[in-house]
Order: structure tokens, then sequence, then C-alpha cells
């Protein structure tokens, strides 16, 4: 991929400030609304809204990316688990209509009933419409921060 | 792998009348107790709890019979999308130490709040450790039938 691909999600352009792993097939870029500290996203860079329309080599990277990223988010946030979620399709609870891997690093006890996570899943996408989104500042230093644990966990 | 190869999920045996896909380095199988009808789970052979331990031909060989399962689920119980979880360590919900991908197939309205679902899915394995299985010839007359789905759309 040429390194001046522009990085979409759905309709939104993703600057290269808010992305911290790039393959030539996936993407992992940080969260404009997160569940919780360190919620992060990683996409196929194909435009296709559901997980059947991805070919094999995609499906290989982008869950190979996830895995990496979980590894990464679950030491940079000292967490213990990570939540792997991906809403294929809009009953699902989908929004955005383009491939997407919540990745969640979970420590003990880090909701008060361990579902909550997921009822603040379900309206993740939903909430960024009527929210205002996080400073933009904040997100590129947790980028930057994500993009320096990459390099030392490789 | 050797056909002989016994399947464990956890300390589990998978008889292979439960499981309806099995490459050489995955399988999917049956529910003992669905959180909805079609709910299966896809598993590495090879037994580690956590996704960071798997080397990247089994992440890609998971998430590519993932990815065929969940398309023969939606369509096998006609839904319209799918749920796919990873509950990666005990912090996120995950009971039996074996990694596993919750594949469900999801159609509208099927649960009064669409994180109802997160919410069974969350309490999954504990019940199963209190609540009857239900009749094996149940799961394997369901993993009879994805079977034949999954030769059809092969």
């Amino acid at each position: 991929m040429s390194s001046l691909t522009v990085l979409k999600f759905g309709s939104h352009i993703i600057p290269a400030s808010q992305t911290f792993l790039r393959t030539s097939l996936s993407f992992a870029f940080v969260n404009i609304k997160p569940v919780v500290p360190g919620h992060v996203l990683v996409s196929p860079i194909r435009l296709v809204d559901r997980v059947k329309l991805l070919n094999a080599e995609e499906i290989a990277d982008l869950f190979i990316s996830a895995q990496h990223v979980s590894s990464v988010v679950e030491s940079c946030y000292e967490a213990t688990s990570v939540s792997m979620v991906v809403q294929d399709g809009r009953e699902a609870g989908q929004t955005i209509p383009h491939v997407h891997v919540h990745i969640l690093p979970r420590v003990l006890g880090d909701f008060g009933n361990n579902d909550d996570l997921y009822h603040m899943l379900e309206n993740h996408d939903k909430n960024v419409k009527i929210s205002q989104p996080r400073p933009l500042k904040e997100m590129e230093k947790e980028a930057a921060l994500l993009k320096s644990f990459l390099k030392s966990h490789s």
C-alpha cells in the first residue's frame, strides 16, 4: 500500500496521527469515544461492511493485527485480559458500515457488572453522533504512546 | 492432523458428532447451552488459554474458520447479522481456559435490549456448570445440519 493512501473508516477519514499500526491490508486507530481507556479499533483498509466479504488474506492480516494490538493495549494499560468484539451487521449493533474489531483491555472489576461493557459498546457508535468527540491532542497522544509500545513489543 | 486426534475444549472432550468443521488447526462445535439458536464456538485445536499464545498460522486459520462458520450459521438460522466475541482472559468473562470465538447469528429484535445478549454471554460458561446440558441428540442433530450447510456453501 502506498504511504499516501488515505485511510477511511466508513465515510470518516482517519488521520495518520490517530493510527498506530498499519499493514498492507489493515490498520489500527484510537477511538473518538472509548468505552474504557485503551479501547481501540482494527479495520481492513478495504471498505467492506461485512466480514464475509473479506478475502482469506485480509481476514488473516486483520486478526493477526488484532492479536498484536491486543497484546499491546493489555500491556500498555496494565490490563490482564482483553475483549475482542465484531458487530458484524446492523442487527449485531454495527452502525459504521466498515468491518472493525473492537479491542478493549480489561481489568478485574472494571465495570460494576461485567456486561455493562457491552451495554456501552452497543451504544458506542450511536453516542459518537450525539456527543462531543474527545480532544484531537488526546487522541494523537494515545496513538503515539501505542506506536511506541508496538515498536518495543516487535 | 490425524483423524484420530481427540478434540478437547479445555478439559472437556468434544465428540466428533458435535463438531461440524475441522481443519488441521481449528474446529467448530455446537454449544451445550446456546444463548441463541445457532450459537456455536470455534477453537484452535492446540489448547492455549490466551489469543497471544497462538502463532500466526493458528490465528489465520481460526478466524478464516470463524468467517466460514459465521456465513453458515447466518444462512442456516435465517439471520441477517452475526456477533463474534472472544473473551480473552478471565477478566473478560472467560471461564473455559481454551481460546474460543463465540459466533451468534442475530436477527432484528432477537433480544428485548440488544445488550441482553452479552449479559447472557457473560454468564454463559458459569450457567453450564449449574444447569442441565441440552440433550445429546439435539446437539448431534444441529451439528449434522451445520455440516450439511457447510458442504453446500463450500
